[in-house]
């Protein structure tokens, strides 16, 4: 475009961040578009308060959703959050007027999407979301251009640091979850309200939107399977150690169908095991390029607002991608994975009495749905007569796990049992 | 563009591979794209081979010069290899007649780059190397339009997937480089001729264009310090395990103004000290993103073919960026960087007869430099009275470094001095 003005509805952190750069850097970022980039409007809650940039000769706006209609106006940067409400109401508007948005806004995008970019394209504007996933790291531009040509076999990924950095420090100090927690919302890595972060419902947006872009699917929130980190045990995340794996958090999406944000077992030699903290990092395994991963911050006001720069950059400069790297009419329905079908080795960890022939009636249950052990622990409880069988076994399928698990747990030897964890290799 | 016709120039395994898939997935392709992609002309040293792709139907020019001037050709994919000759003629042909050119030459573009990205921008196409620089990543991606808005204050990264496996391979078994460079030679994993990989002549082509693109450079291959790793013994890379580092050819270039590859020492925990084996890695550091990393294969038929369809596709549906990030006109001369003032850790090994005062005068010497030991070794050879003198030294600046390694080699009681290998923090 000739020239770019810009207007953002949100100045919380990123949104002061965002457009700080676009002020102070002005310069620069109009030379990497190729056209002057212009800071001219702003909404936020709070007028008054100081966002450490300078806001004489912005047209301010009490309502977020008047920036839709202001004519000096070519892109509008969403960054209030909440997948409904103005947010929303505020992307509707903008692109309905034929102005680009660019938002960082992973729920909206998970749970409305499709209906944005089908009124982007009538509209023949761009509705980019490039910090929406992963943060800083170009995880889309990385799917939806860099790997274009490649059929995805599948996108998994540590897409929540505030699950990534519980994780590391309940591995490297075998605290339990609750006490790791609230250390992380005194520090500033966790929200008051965690449920977002450690029941996986952020992560699961953001494999939703990258599901889509890897398979040309209809991001389709609902079909994944989704469980957070509240019940990762210190004695699992002790006995992942000794079996040598790490526990993660990831966010899965295949080829086959499984679209799942789960813990998981890794081998502690692989990449996304050595991912500590609050980072996040992305893998894509594909042909023909075989396998790319990228690592980076994955929240935080710089990296949040180079990606929200990026994508303002990109659209400014005319380099136009489809949403979801398709026109929407081409998207598929998703495709839900089949139990039966889709396999892979688990963990499990049962309390059970220290009696003669539990062990022999565990394996008898689990031989009878074709499972069958790889490895095997068993810890004595010497105080109160019980044990702990510990498990990794061999692949299987899903159905068959949950059948045998559900079997297990019934059994009146068995005081508890774990969740049955997916291991990958 | 309303449709995309393309041709090839070079059909060796990375040019079959790339026409094998503009052919049978071209509806998929040409989804991505947004407009129909077809291969409509070739060239290749010997018509009749197969080469696993259908041929009939495409022109065949027996001067791939003549592909230029076909009137049904949008695109021109170069994939012949060599900085000058029938490449060069070739790229310069296609872009003075109007047409975009995609290459993997990185000889070529770090040599003429900006020769070429100005005739470019004159005949308004472009020229795009992606797959020039590591290979199946979308490392030049990444910098030029994931990071546009970033300062970039290095960009470094393992380059050569050659020398990656074969100090690997050195560190895995304790075997000497001309033995495992024989190894690969026969494993087809290094050249009958390796000069370009193992003397970092390859890495140091990448390293230009990511340099140029990461800060604005015009590209300025002369302007690197280049050392491969012919010289790297078995002795030093044993050292680094026993002082916890890993050895590894990185090219790096900063804001200050360095702009090397040679072999360093990393920490054995740092990422890229992990990469092993023929893989390629880049690591950003950038604000305000802060660190991003991205792995991924840096060579092979199908990494290279998933860069050259990305970069077609991008032509294809009008994404257009400038080739070093800017246009030509706003480009910089290179600085380099003053040797006084770039300062870096270094290890220092040297063979001395092992007699008294002789660890007292090396010391006095790196004393007089300002130099201070971190960590020292001394290994005693009994056989023969001589002594390794193996130091890790604090952080010096280059020029004191190579006054104090010049004036310990002319030492009477020094036998030999390793090179002083920069250790990267």
């Amino acid at each position: 475009m000739e020239k770019c003005h810009i207007a953002i509805a949100g100045l919380g952190v990123v949104g002061a961040e965002t457009a700080r750069h676009l002020i102070e850097k002005q310069s620069i970022l109009s030379e990497k578009a190729g056209t002057s980039l212009t800071l001219t409007a702003i909404s936020a809650r709070a007028k008054g308060k100081d966002r450490g940039f300078d806001m004489s000769g912005l047209t301010w706006c009490d309502n977020p959703v008047d920036l839709a209609n202001l004519a000096d106006v070519d892109v509008v940067v969403e960054l209030m959050g909440g997948s409904e409400g103005p947010a929303l109401a505020l992307t509707k508007a903008a692109l309905s007027a034929g102005k680009h948005v660019v938002t960082a806004n992973k729920a909206m995008i998970a749970l409305h999407g499709v209906e944005l970019a089908q009124l982007a394209e009538e509209k023949g504007v761009q509705i980019c979301f490039e910090s929406s996933v992963a943060g800083g790291i170009p995880a889309l531009k990385i799917l939806r251009e860099g790997l274009a040509a490649n059929d995805i076999s599948s996108v998994s990924g540590i897409l929540n640091g505030t699950c990534n950095y519980i994780l590391s420090e309940m591995e490297e100090t075998g605290r339990p979850f609750d006490d790791v927690l609230k250390e992380a919302q005194e520090l500033g890595y966790a929200e008051a309200d965690p449920t977002f972060d450690v029941d996986g419902i952020d992560a699961a947006h953001k494999l939703t939107i990258l599901d889509a872009i890897a398979y040309g699917n209809v991001p389709d929130f609902d079909k994944l399977s989704i469980t957070g980190i509240r019940d990762v045990s210190a004695e699992d995340i002790s006995f992942a150690a000794e079996l040598g794996y790490r526990i993660r958090l990831i966010g899965r999406a295949t080829s086959e169908g499984v679209a799942c944000v789960e813990p998981v077992f890794l081998p502690e030699a692989s990449a996304l095991a050595k991912v500590t903290g609050p980072l996040n990092a992305v893998y894509y395994e594909a042909s023909p390029v075989n396998t790319i991963s990228a690592t980076g911050p994955g929240a935080g006001a710089g990296p949040t607002a180079s990606a929200v720069l990026a994508d303002i950059i990109d659209v400014a400069a005319g380099r136009h991608s489809f949403a979801f790297g398709k026109p929407v009419a081409l998207l598929s329905k998703a495709t839900v994975s089949d139990e039966a079908l889709v396999t892979s080795g688990y963990y499990l960890r049962l309390e059970v009495a220290d009696e003669k022939g539990v062990l022999a009636a565990v394996t008898d249950i689990l031989k009878s749905h074709d499972i069958s052990v790889e490895t095997l622990i068993q810890k004595i409880h010497e105080e109160d007569k019980s044990a702990s069988l510990v498990m990794v076994l061999h692949e299987t399928d899903q159905a068959s796990m949950a059948a045998a698990a559900l079997q297990l747990s019934s059994m009146s030897d068995v005081h508890s049992t774990s969740r049955a964890f997916t291991v990958l290799r």
